[in-house]
């Protein structure tokens, strides 16, 4: 065993929602890799080097990690969410795997934390309170008709559908796309959320119905549920409604 | 507006993975409510009323914390893991829409937390690292033919699958008709997970294949991954081995 790398999930962006666990796991580090938008998140501390990198470069990010770890050093590779979903997690054991033999003998520890679907449904209510799937829209390394099967086949048994990466620079029709898929299953009443940067300064929540949901308030920053045809909104005075889904999951009597 | 009930998730179960937010949500309140397992996770403190109920009674236990919250005093529900994932999230939802008129002017948050199927995943590496659904096993509340519909829907298309209610006393057969119902459509060498009460004392772990998973690894407090077809296992010498799912979510070339 040489060194250990920690893959540390940051939660959606708030310090408030960092587990002791995290926060642990980033004081005893000595090396801190990451997305600069995401290092920039963590605190500077004295006696810890900062490495940050460009978004796009989860790979050669991972494998830097990795060699880093291998040198010896504590190392914490931060991520925003949890590492495991739709993060750095799976890059780094891609890494591990194709990688040379000395990185399978590192202590690597993923640290899981609240991923985005789980703070943009608590926003609103529970739109995730029965069965769900997690989908990312990205078409950057797997085809957009495997993005189509799994639209049909989420929406058509009853699933409720959280999207990662709806839209980028770089994949502007994707959104109005999946959306129009999911007409063809579900009725035009059901009910869609927007969440932007959830326990950020700059956070945004929009609800819509599917029949008009706007792939306008969606960015790269936005988290998008859309229900069941058995989700309900509940309207409040004075407060915001409250999104859910039955733990029934199934269109009430 | 009257009192606030919050709807706090305390995580898997080690109180390190307890987010700050739902630690002040806990220390704020001036009653407690949940199922007596859970509330037994939090420390008693000066002031505070404890009201612990049996597992069973989800929506008389959130009408009972919506009472005590109208009534004026800061009152904490709380929950295992995140509250909006197979939780109280939606049966206080629930309650709220069938309640008395009074119960929407409350200020109601839920707190996320880090739901099981995460610490499992972040556990073993990151069986979750590309699209996945999280089904429950539980037919309390739908018809087992839902349950298969959707455990057809989600193995056909390649997503991962995130098991939660597995099995109980009065729920003996169904894990084995869930595994049986997949192995129509996945290979027998689809990894399985099987996470017991992780970040607890009594963690256990397993890793089996689909054809050789065997229901008795799983009870009331085990999270089952199902792998997809591209999920992969990572030996390592001296260690446990990594189990992932890679970013292309696809079997590879």
């Amino acid at each position: 065993m040489t060194g250990r790398l920690a893959v540390v999930g940051l939660g959606p962006g708030d310090a408030r929602s960092l587990t002791p666990e995290a926060a642990a796991a980033l004081a005893e580090a000595k090396a801190l890799y990451g997305y600069a938008g995401y290092l920039d998140r963590v605190p500077p501390r004295a006696g810890q080097s900062r490495h940050p990198s460009d978004n796009r470069e989860e790979g050669a990010r991972a494998r830097a990690a990795l060699e880093a770890a291998a040198d010896g050093p504590n190392v914490a590779l931060v991520t925003a969410g949890d590492p495991g979903v739709f993060a750095m997690g799976a890059a780094v054991c891609e890494a591990i795997e194709h990688g040379p033999a000395a990185w399978r003998t590192l202590d690597v520890a993923m640290i899981p934390g609240v991923t985005a679907m789980l703070a943009v449904a608590a926003r609103v209510g529970a739109p995730l309170g029965h069965d769900f799937c997690a989908l990312s829209l990205s078409d950057n390394l797997k085809p957009w008709e495997t993005i189509e099967r799994r639209l049909d086949a989420a929406a058509a048994a009853g699933f409720v559908l959280a999207l990662y990466n709806p839209v980028s620079r770089a994949r502007p029709w994707q959104l109005g796309k999946a959306f129009e898929r999911l007409r063809r299953h579900l009725p035009g009443a059901t009910l869609v959320v927007f969440g932007r940067a959830v326990g950020r300064a700059d956070e945004r929540l929009a609800i819509a119905t599917l029949a008009e949901a706007d792939t306008v308030e969606a960015d790269m920053a936005t988290l998008i549920i859309v229900g069941s045809a058995a989700t309900r909104l509940i309207a409040r005075p004075g407060l915001p409604p409250l999104v859910y889904t039955p733990r029934a999951g199934e269109v009430g009597p």
